[in-house]
């Protein structure tokens, strides 16, 4: 069967590989799309070496279908639509120690410290395996996993319905904490300064604004009434993006940290005391937040799939990278990982 | 009757003024002890100029006893012990309409934006007039106001007994957050460089580490079973101060904004998200948080009167601020208020 390897800086090749039968507690399945994410990314520039193992199959969005079971397996059968949490964590260290699994201290990212999902026969343990509804096509689903990531920093932001939400960054992910955002009832604003990302912001019905062209502090306080915004995601990964984030919010409003910021970023910590702001951390997702992002797919809630704008197949991997990195009018890219099965 | 009154960059002098006798609905207050506080010393050395009235008479952290009561005061008595919460919120902007009147963005700071209590007879609206019990020494009373500090703090923190707590900095209020957390049946570790500072932390029984003489980290993964700490308060206002709570903390730690920073600090917001942080301002105090202070000092369930260093009287005004801002072997200075009455 073909997988996608990544084989050092730059570099990403299909290859012939062997299938790994599933063990016993294991699933196979055979992958449909899987998406790409702004981490892939970052591997292939090669600025992850240190966690992935080369030659290393990638990807850690994806839908696609039961193909074999190992022995054990009770709740899962050959057919069956599934997409994965790709998350394993060690149960002993503090974080698991305190319930908080999902940041373990030893966490394995699985499409990232271990195989992922850019190849035709994925195996993996059956407790990650999350089963879908007969309903969501698998192209939707392949959304299933960010769309995970805005439930759970949605989640964190303690959101009511009815508050007035500052989502700073219009990429995939910025998108869909706006739409999970709406979904619970919550106005947004999302700020983005490249036209494209706001074009589909606007096409999902998300207000969009550049906020390089208007006075954001005015737009916010006319928005909110003189309050301020009671949240704010920063998702941009930007300096500037921090400095919107925290100045938009109203008395007692929370910025949940959702960009990857490589470097220390200046916090105006007067402000935080002042107006006695909360900052909260957000990473990846729980199971529950999976299943809830998979009802929200499947109720059709949330139109996720207008996010996809280039599917390609497995063969042309390294493409669909080229498309991603590219920077132009991109937003998320699935690999039809489907072919003629000759394992 | 005589008042301290702050007359511009550095001087304090002790006026003779008249008297202000109560309105309906207000009370005047025979002030017995006024502490200063590090935001009085911001006023001494001019850099709140735009919000003093000069000749301005400062001070907020106090108790007296009531002297004369306006018309319509029922519930307060001529000899009553009392203290002051000195804040009065408009009722109209958006902190306020969102119940935060604690941090009203027209607040009235009394002893800053108002005359404080730096004076032997004092008139204030009786509705932030505090009842002392009659146990409760108007010494140790005179500390209600920074231990409400403390304990508004260690609210928002979210703390639960048992777990493990930095704090930052071993000023007054680092050390009554340390006394307000132990009180509440949690583990503290109080970091500060100074040596007299740490001694009066050890005196109060609270565990005192210089952190520029040992490996922080370490420590605090030894004394937290490789954890980190569930709570870090930030009290320090000072770059590295920061980055120490930052530091300290295991996954899902909080860490309280409690020191005022002037400038924007440089903030590891990978740590955040990674360990999915949660950072908190805090500011001032609500009528519960004082009422909880009260009844803490009167119970002496917190030795706060020990932190007491210097009492000079009021004559000696300008004495008292500048063993305060000499940075020696000092705590926290009263000014004793009392005189021979003749206004």
């Amino acid at each position: 069967m073909r997988a996608a390897a990544y084989l050092g800086e730059g570099t990403i090749e299909v290859l012939n590989v062997p299938a790994v039968p599933p063990d016993p507690g294991q699933v196979q399945i055979a992958v449909t799309y899987t998406g790409i994410c702004g981490t892939d990314l970052h591997i292939l520039h090669g600025e992850m070496d240190a966690r992935v193992r080369i030659p290393a199959t990638i990807g850690h969005e994806m839908s696609g279908v039961v193909a074999a079971v190992g022995r054990g397996v009770e709740d899962l059968r050959v057919g069956d639509p599934v997409t994965v949490m790709p998350l394993r964590w060690c149960g002993r260290c503090p974080a698991c120690r305190a319930g908080q699994q999902h940041i373990c201290q030893n966490l394995d990212f699985v499409g990232i410290d271990s195989p992922g999902s850019l190849q035709a026969l994925w195996t993996v343990p059956a407790d990650i395996v999350v089963p879908l509804p007969p309903g969501l096509q698998l192209r939707t689903a392949a959304l299933v996993e960010p769309t995970a990531v805005a439930v759970h920093d949605v989640g964190r932001s303690g959101l009511s319905a009815g508050e007035k939400v500052v989502v700073v960054g219009g990429g995939p992910v910025g998108q869909l904490i706006a739409l999970v955002v709406r979904a619970e009832g919550a106005d947004v604003l999302l700020l983005e300064p490249d036209q494209f990302r706001r074009g589909v912001g606007e096409r999902l019905g998300t207000r969009s604004l550049d906020p390089l062209a208007v006075d954001v502090g005015e737009e916010v306080l006319t928005w909110t009434g003189g309050a301020g915004a009671a949240v704010a995601f920063e998702v941009s990964a930007s300096e500037p993006g921090v400095r919107t984030a925290l100045d938009v919010l109203g008395v007692r409003g929370r910025m949940v940290v959702v960009g990857i910021h490589a470097v220390p970023r200046p916090l105006n910590l007067h402000r935080v005391f002042w107006r006695e702001l909360t900052l909260v951390g957000a990473r990846v997702y729980t199971r529950p937040d999976v299943e809830r992002a998979v009802q929200l797919l499947a109720d059709a809630r949330i139109p996720a799939d207008q996010l996809v704008t280039h599917v390609l197949p497995l063969s042309e991997a390294a493409d669909a990278f080229a498309a991603l990195g590219s920077g132009g009018d991109v937003m998320k890219v699935l690999v039809d990982c489907r072919e003629e099965r000759a394992s």
